[in-house]
């Protein structure tokens, strides 16, 4: 299945994909905030957190990278963990408080990855995990730069619900339904399953070979 | 020398990088598969691990990226993962076979980035090196994303054999040698002499500047 | 504001690069040579990190990667590890020393980053922050695979001069100073900066959430 890029369709991928960024290099901020860096060290690690996934998936699937042109991507992250910064001058954010952006950014990525990848013609399966892809991939540089371990591999569902969410969105275009409310049911359905997942601490068997 | 690329030597790449995705994703969950991931989490780590190296060769040299198009690259990683899980759950494998399949794909990754860097007209030089990335870059996400130092800096003239392996498959090409046979060779040189460095402890002297 | 592409201009970027890869796979074997390397361990990380920013900058911009059609830079390289570790066979030098590279290679890969970036086309502001990502990421690439936190984030004004050097040559190339003058005094700036820095020890407030 391949979808044709229309100007709704690209209206929605340019929305998504701010979304994305914003809460992304939100997440960065309320993560690198609680390590020892100056203010131009977070604000370098929310760039990369809130560009850095979509930045891989457009040169895997070589495209032009979504922020070069158009600066607003760029803006919006810088703005984003400016505006997070002086939030926590003023409140106390609880440390694990970085999840909830953390999991806007795996759903809103998720559906921009696997939308952009059906766009350019990568088959189903492909693009189930080049959403995956997209989702994570700016949470791990964000967790390697912060110098923790990637929270995707030792948090509750987290590849599982991405990887999920990715094939719920390509089903929905399949049995064809309208692509913004594909779009919003697969993100909503990651977003909340992710949380939930963390809220009740649901985990799949961890898996451990023998030694 | 540039390699023109023909059926014949388009069949050959297709083959050697089907093989180096899967021993590459088999060095994966056999590495992943002590640490505490859950199943999802394993599987994503072997296909990165099986794909990124290639992935990086084709960003490097501006051609398509070989997984996109063609999904049974992302198929064979995935199958390969699939595979060493159930296997697991029959037999004890001990933790350090990781490096048999590991090797197996320092020398077929190797052999499939010199071979594709020769096609797009890149320097013998340049081309050498990009064996050597392409064979050691799957294996160094993986020990970045499990969290352990990567194996290429720790073991036995791993990147002295790739390298030395990339140079000798260069020779051979230049000798005229049919490049099926020069990979054949090439290919298991890197691997023997990879299995033979591990077995016998066999290290070039470590250089380390006095402090 | 479009920089033009003109002789005069990429005989500029050349030398500039030419440079900026010597000194920061000086860098690396500066660093890395405190560490338990083999030979080719060593030279595989200094040119990871001579090459690796200026990749990361081509592949972002769609651009070819500056290395691979003219082999120049790899061998500069390459004969740059060689030379250092030659040296460091003959002169015992302190550890501390790879950071006087280190601030070469921001300087000179920052000012080449935001000229490749003005070239094609990024805004103003894109562009600044591609110089910063290509002068910080050899150097991330190099501490990585060191296993050492990387010093961007733990060393005095590290992003914050690459970012102000950044700003200063575009906003000199805005006044319209010659763009050789001007990259020699952004370039400049951002050594001499970064060096004080280090000398005496400025920081930055850094900034920590409350817990």
């Amino acid at each position: 299945m391949t979808l044709h890029p229309n100007p709704a369709l690209l209206q929605n991928l340019y929305w998504i994909t701010l979304i994305a960024v914003v809460v992304s290099s939100a997440s960065a901020v309320l993560k690198a905030g609680f390590k020892q860096f100056d203010l131009f060290g977070v604000i370098i690690i929310a760039i990369v957190t809130g560009l850095g996934g979509g930045s891989l998936r457009d040169m895997l699937l070589d495209r032009e990278v979504f922020w070069i042109r158009d600066q607003m991507f760029f803006i919006a992250s810088l703005g984003s963990a400016i505006a997070i910064f002086l939030l926590a001058r003023v409140l106390v954010i609880p440390q694990r408080f970085f999840l909830i952006p953390d999991a806007a950014g795996l759903a809103t990525f998720g559906v921009a990855g696997t939308l952009v990848s059906l766009m350019v013609g990568a088959p189903w399966l492909v693009a189930s995990f080049m959403g995956v892809m997209t989702g994570t991939m700016g949470g791990i540089f964000r967790d390697i730069l912060c110098n923790t371990p990637p929270v995707v591999f030792q948090s509750p569902l987290y590849a599982t619900v991405s990887w999920a969410g990715s094939l719920l969105f390509i089903g929905l275009l399949y049995l064809h339904m309208d692509v913004t409310l594909a779009a919003i049911i697969a993100g909503l359905a990651i977003f909340i399953a992710r949380l939930l997942a963390i809220r009740f601490n649901i985990k799949l068997p961890v898996f451990k070979f023998k030694e």
